[in-house]
């Protein structure tokens, strides 16, 4: 572009729909991988910081994570309570790990990631969002991947957060969005354990995977409550669905909230409080009939299907 | 794009900031005009329906301008109660005045935009914008200059919509969000009137405009409450400010909320109601903590200077 | 683009290879059909004068299309000697009619165009390129397809030139570009007739089409001829083929070739005189070694698979 | 882009006019560097292979460098006839420094390129385009400022080729490009000695500097010419200048050129040789006339001033 002051000459694109592409300018490339799983970019932006970048899908960057991640965290631990045990599936930033750190109540995290270049490669470039967390004593990283971890483990775990990448069609997640997964998720639960997971975007034209994945979880969770984050560069309203067999207050009450994240964190938190809470869980109208209205469960032999690279793409985006 | 089931050959972009452009592809340019005030586009995109393009700034779309146009008109309706007269500044498409006419209450409604030609166009393209509520005999249009009719009204309204677009430099609409021009607003209300305007984007890096403008309105009227609205094709959660002279409720009752709408409209919103109503109010607390923090305010000699086509783009986005 | 006086909100993508966009900056769109056979845009660019894009494939432009047709036309036209029988196959834009009708020996010029609604377009909307050779009496212009035509013209041409879109796989014209197509052709030409063919890009990385196409025109005709010109808009260096039964001069004197034209046409010419054609004539090595070297025809069941919209594109262009 | 076979989630964009981008999509990222003269990527492209990008604009890629750098220098060499010291100003890839040591006559070569991070970078990342000529004990490479160099150099050489890029107004090469600099050039040739320089675009609505750049040679020595050569990546029919005391043959007799290549060069050529040269020296017609027509002189006081990254590029191209 000209004018040196205005843009960028390396653009990263992600296609948001098949029609659709959010490109950001890059003015670093801060590392670049194609590790055994994905391919791997760590760049710098011209508006919104450091970003990581998985298989031509963003991640997350510096400059709006924090309305994923306190989001992604809090929530599912103020539903458990007290949680000492955590497990989170994926999060290879370590900002997940960072949120779920600042509980005291933490006396075990337990991170499985299935990629170790990745999360070396996050270490090392990404400390705005990690923040030092893998140097706490309580947080243990598992290279390893999920299903076989949750086929095999014995141990159970107060609250388990699953923030993995979206279920497109080829990629290494989308198993870990089905009916049978969800299952397995529960059983590895303490009793009054609680379960979240990240559930992709709602804007009109792409909310039907996250209404799915709704119901698909109801059919497994006595309660199920759906909240929302809006993250800019998602270029779309951001759901998780959390899961547990205790009722979950769908308005809770922000004072009373306030005052447990005093008495049970260590503060810290930027987006996150009692009336953000609130207002994440009080879903638009046309978001709530579609959940109302949905029939269909994710399963082993009919999962998700998510736009993304490589995917057919005759359509805007979900199956 | 290779694969013609997958993309496009023409596409419309805007740059969200300097550095992040959202790139629609198009698949039919309905009309095309350079109007005495602006370059109009109305085009069709794959995945979000029509839309209208002025100077290069996205307008709304069909595929998700409800969540812009209910949540800019209902919230300052159920302030005033029962609204007889409205004013709405701007608002081309027609929507505005669609969601206005859903009040049985309303018995007169004025549009003021400056664009016949724009205006036309809409009418002609966007049915499913304005569904017919041109034709609604309580609809008056005004082609004409805000400003000077603000300047020159001896009337007075129940409710004052402004829903201009961005105030950027170059624009024609920045004196529109100043305390001058809000104060000749309010002197056009009636004693328990409520005035609304579109207020920008809130994302980390955008939120500045904002801000100042919460402000500006508090030094104007004695309430002032900014919510928020998600409308995927802006790439930014987008706010929205109310300002009366009475006390304006932050955690509003849903069920009263909708028994309201039940009495006063005619029904047909697809997003909105008492729910939706009490999450768009719970902002996150970065966004409360800037809005307290704040303490310039905008004026005709020191106006807002949004990022758009033609400014300086030096910074992403505000002053 | 942030700077109206810099950019385009609006562009039209053509894909050079599967990695490789060239990307043009669209200040109108003067026309826009779908029609039976294709989609036809006419666009305003801003650098390069209005263009005709069929199909997502950028055909000419006002800008630069005089390298173009010209080379087109002329050395054909001086084989041949004093052509007065003149066929085009395509040329929509009636560029290369506006040429065949500088010779003042032309006594009948007939184009077929498969697309009347594209040929009307372009009458009304790229008088730039037709120049009213539409209204010189010794032109007929024919709405059909050219394969049909030739299957069943008793007639016999001088001249015939092959101004026909890529041969894209899903394209209407692959076929024209096949052994079997050039016997026909070559059964329509006159005794000292003269044939050309518009050949595609010979870049390094695309000059596989070309170089089999010269290999299958010289199975048909005693003597063949690349030779080159060089069209911005194209990205790439672009080739011709001449055919005939007769000695083709590889380096023709460029003074001679002066007065020929001096003598036979009615002036107006560019780029194109005897300088300009000897130039063109003289290939680069490596290209004359490729040539040398190749040993496929390309026939109706084994036709040129050129990469374009639609086409698989998995490798940068050609079968 | 959707579709892991189709294309890129990272793009080099390259202005080619304001309005006109030429986008490259990327798969890798080499090097990137902020030197103290300028930002460079070493990038790998989905088809033209690894391509060096100083300050976002392209300077070459192993696809098709070969048909700039064969036509930059061995026309001036045969101009020589028998070079034996030879200076490169510029060349930071190494590939014109490979073409120069093809000569036998060659004793001595010395390259000065001002960025000796760009030249360890190149040596490291482009083999491909070096091919070890650094360890030829011929080539001597000086760190520097060319203009410092020809101001203090007693030294006198046969050949003096100008490999820099292109004179954009804030770039450090345009004073290279003006008479005072091209007198001191030739007050560095030996009697018999010959000057070549890269020249820029010549598309029709970019061939301004061209021609001034012409004519401003023409008024330093007794003979120049111009010629020609096709690099897709550079989107444009690229120019070069010789200028020499002696006479230059506009219509070189190919198969002697054939014979002194034979006799001088240890051979390798990929695209250059006599026929080559005979058609790269005949100019289309229009440029031609643009080149007689011309009157400016470039100088100090007033240099070119291309279109690039940082010029105000309120037109096309040139000053």
């Amino acid at each position: 572009m000209p004018g040196s002051e205005l843009g960028a000459d390396f653009w990263m694109n992600e296609y948001i729909t098949p029609w659709d592409i959010y490109s950001h300018g890059i003015t670093d490339v801060l590392a670049h991988r194609k590790t055994a799983f994905q391919e791997m970019y760590i760049i710098r932006t011209g508006a919104y910081g450091k970003a990581l970048v998985l298989d031509g899908k963003w991640q997350s960057c510096t400059g709006d994570e924090f309305l994923y991640h306190e989001p992604l965290v809090h929530p599912v631990m103020l539903l458990c309570g007290s949680p000492k045990r955590v497990l989170i599936l994926g999060g290879g930033e370590g900002a997940t790990a960072r949120e779920v750190l600042r509980w005291k109540t933490v006396e075990q995290a337990t991170m499985i990631d299935i990629d170790g270049e990745d999360v070396e490669a996050c270490k090392k470039h990404l400390s705005e969002m990690h923040q030092g967390c893998f140097d706490d004593a309580r947080l243990e990283v598992v290279i390893g991947d999920a299903l076989d971890f949750l086929d095999n483990t014995a141990a159970t775990w107060d609250v388990i957060i699953s923030d993995l990448s979206d279920p497109i069609e080829e990629g290494p997640s989308f198993k870990l969005f089905t009916k049978e997964y969800f299952e397995k998720t529960k059983a590895a639960l303490s009793p009054k354990g609680a379960f979240v997971v990240q559930a992709g975007p709602v804007g009109p034209a792409e909310m039907h995977m996250h209404v799915r994945l709704n119901h698909t979880l109801a059919t497994v969770f006595e309660s199920v409550q759906t909240y929302l984050s809006y993250v800019p560069t998602y270029a779309s309203p951001w759901s998780f669905i959390l899961g547990a067999d205790q009722p979950i207050d769908p308005r809770p009450q922000p004072e009373r909230i306030d005052g447990l994240l005093d008495e049970k964190t260590s503060g810290g938190l930027r987006m996150f409080d009692g009336t953000t809470l609130l207002g994440m869980c009080q879903l638009p109208a046309h978001l709530r009939r579609a959940i109302a209205a949905e029939t269909h469960v994710y399963t082993l032999s009919q999962p998700p299907k998510f736009f993304g690279k490589g995917s057919s793409g005759a359509h805007p985006s979900t199956a």
